[in-house]
């Protein structure tokens, strides 16, 4: 056999032509979102004041396996997809590990990340419901990018509200989402109830992502033509992502090979979901038996440090209940530079998939050790990885080290969901070495736990 | 025949092997340089004090018309390389031009641009020669981002030194090449003789390209183990960016395309010398007749407003004498925001061929137009543009608009020499509408035209 490419590009003709809906597949579904208030299950009717009605439908489909990517979507994928599978031949040499690193890089595309995936999708089925206008929270930017961007092109309006800290971190991403025609407002802000309730409390506060979501839904609560849309942790954002790990799979089995390891980094779920879904599939099925790896913050630890139990989505404890691996929804990590991982949840597939034992490890790491990881790989890969990526490099860089000890040649697999180029505060603290690892203590973590349910 | 994909993207085994020297095929070459005291020809020799000894063979090289590509750089460049090929279906729509419009997009790497392709060349042949340092200049970023991805990855020291106004409006800039290892200084700095007499005379001048050029000359005269390194202008870089315009060829021919017109951006002539190479191999060799457009700002017209005459490549005054065309070297630009044409001359090659004809047309467009052909462009094809690289855009979407008017199915190859990410600053002021032209008067130009000899 020839030797493999350092680049994996499918044709147009190979891409994916449907998401991959995983939750046919598991033994188990997930516990149902419940109304906040009353407790009871919410179904999809009871979830389209929020979000649009096609998502809604999508949040709750257990029986389609495939769902067609509408032509519209597909089309503008092409924009930017496919993304490449680059095997880390430089970095493999650097470790002298006899294992193969892939690594599926999502980052070739203006908003810097895999979120443009569902993006697409969302402001795609808001379009079609005829709906005006689309809010949004955003962390590190990637989100609000990614959404600006789709907005542009399929023709809404949107509002985002963009993390305090993030904003005046990055205040490029802002401007890359003005660009594209997005209102940007900081949160908390003075423009909701919430916000302001929230600035009474603790006016110096940077925000998260929690605060910035209930903004959002207040905003979308006030018209009847505006709707939610949010970039992580829900069951159908995970469908939307599919479509990285359906690339990578097809890719793979371009070139010979299948993952003995899958690694991504955990923030509210999406990449890693995307990522791991038809593996996770096969694994499901009995068809094959990959090891997966979920990667999070030490800074913000909910699968390895939080509790499987039912909590809000925000701060606000404005949305429905959800079942998952949660640090409570009160919890605020501190100013750690990984913006797109400080979120107190977990996406309740993901969090089901960990709780039952198929995702089959969580690893929670310091984010020094992260960046030196990412600089190493800068270094010899060429690519700036984004510091949410870069969690999953440094477990790479673990893995291939133990092949190197144990001799065994493994094809480890590794989400690379996005780019460090609006990130360089963060490279910055590193290189001058002011960054900080921002662990909660037990006590830090222990009223937020001891408030939930199991 | 099938619809032709959105990208394409070429084989590892269809990459070009070598180099094409388009000086080979040229009827007559530039003038040589000149040695600035003695006004004599200067031959590879004398430039080595300078530049490293396999770059100064490469520059007077006239006989080989393939040049092989080190098997070393061919796989740094696999790293990033092929770039794509785009077919810009969604622009040609919001047009409603029947012109088919391609580009070739050299933004997909974290240098985001065209940069990399030389530098990586560049400092594989310092290595080689034993070099332990490497100095340059560097405006809007992109080659020195460029040159510290190289230096880390062939291992081999960097200073850079950042025209201060760049510096300034990009600090991520910096850190992105500190992150990589390289030793950024603001210019005209305190460090060298000419930097010091520069501030002398103007405590607050922005600094420009030239008087960065001059700083890193005197730093490289100071040492025999480092050389100076240019990121455009010079006959070997123009030859090493030569593979842009040998993968666009060959992905065209791919897809059974050849294009009747090339539009590239011109600040020293390397994105646009590199592009239109083979396709001005084919026109000098009567093979084909493409109609060649460069496009320079408004603000530094070169090839427009300037004189073909000898000229300093720098402001200090230290290179050897290039004939070129020329504003004068003591041309200072406005605050232009695209850094990367803020240069006062233009590559001797690209020079000469537009002297003698070949290359068709220069055209000299303003900032603003420019930057809402860049939205534009961003908003239906999703890419962020650099400004330099939205020059082209803002040209190509003239062309496409001629091509609606007159029925006409021209195939339009347009360079997309980089991305925007490091450039919000100059977004941020086309948003908020504080953008300025900067074209200078005829007043402005005249002392440096009327000091050099046609």
């Amino acid at each position: 056999m020839s030797k493999i490419p350092y680049r994996t590009y499918l044709e147009e003709g190979e891409m994916p032509k449907s998401w991959y809906n995983v939750k046919v597949d598991m033994k188990e579904q997930h516990d149902p979102f419940l109304h906040p208030g009353t407790k009871q299950p919410l179904g999809a009717k009871d979830l389209e004041a929020i979000f649009c009605s096609e998502l809604c439908a999508q949040e709750v489909n257990m029986t389609d396996r495939f769902i067609e990517i509408p032509p519209e979507i597909a089309e503008y994928y092409l924009t930017y997809r496919p993304s490449p599978l680059i095997r880390a031949y430089n970095l493999e040499k650097e470790l002298d590990t006899p294992a193969r690193i892939y690594f599926k890089f999502e980052g070739n595309n203006t908003s810097g990340s895999h979120k443009l995936n569902s993006a697409a999708a969302q402001v795609y089925y808001a379009k079609k419901q005829g709906l005006t206008g689309l809010t949004t929270e955003t962390g590190a930017g990637q989100w609000g990018t990614a959404l600006s961007m789709a907005c542009a092109y399929f023709g809404i309006d949107l509002t985002v509200f963009m993390v305090k800290v993030s904003s005046q971190q990055k205040p490029y991403r802002k401007a890359v989402m003005e660009t594209y025609g997005a209102k940007v407002i900081a949160s908390p802000s003075t423009t909701t109830e919430v916000g302001r309730s929230i600035l009474e409390k603790d006016p110096d506060t940077g925000g998260s992502l929690g605060c910035a979501i209930s903004e959002a839904i207040e905003l979308s609560m006030s018209s009847d033509s505006i709707r939610y849309v949010l970039g992580s942790v829900l069951d159908h954002v995970v469908l939307h992502q599919s479509v990285i790990g359906l690339e990578a799979k097809a890719a793979m089995e371009k070139i010979g090979e299948y993952p003995d390891i899958i690694i991504g980094c955990a923030g509210g779920g999406s990449n890693l979901g995307g990522l791991m879904a038809p593996f996770m599939g096969d694994k499901l099925t009995g068809k094959a038996n990959p090891y997966f790896i979920a990667v999070e913050p030490a800074s913000c630890p909910s699968l390895t440090r939080g509790k499987y139990a039912y909590d809000f989505g925000d701060v606000g404890r404005t949305t429905p209940l959800i079942k998952m691996y949660t640090l409570g929804s009160g919890f605020m990590p501190s100013a750690n530079h990984a913006g797109g991982l400080r979120y107190h949840g977990m996406s309740p597939i993901m969090s089901k998939l960990y709780h039952d034992g198929y995702l089959d490890e969580a690893r929670a790491v310091e984010q020094t050790a992260v960046f030196e990881a990412a600089t190493l790989f800068a270094k010899h890969e060429t690519i700036l990885p984004a510091p949410e990526s870069a969690h999953a490099i440094k477990i790479a860089i673990d893995e291939g080290l133990k092949c190197k000890e144990s001799g065994e040649k493994k094809t480890i697999l590794v989400g690379l969901s996005g780019t460090g180029y609006f990130d360089m505060q963060a490279y910055m603290s590193y290189t001058d070495k002011t960054m900080s690892d921002g662990i909660p203590s037990d006590e830090d973590l222990a009223p937020g736990l001891a408030e939930m349910e199991e």
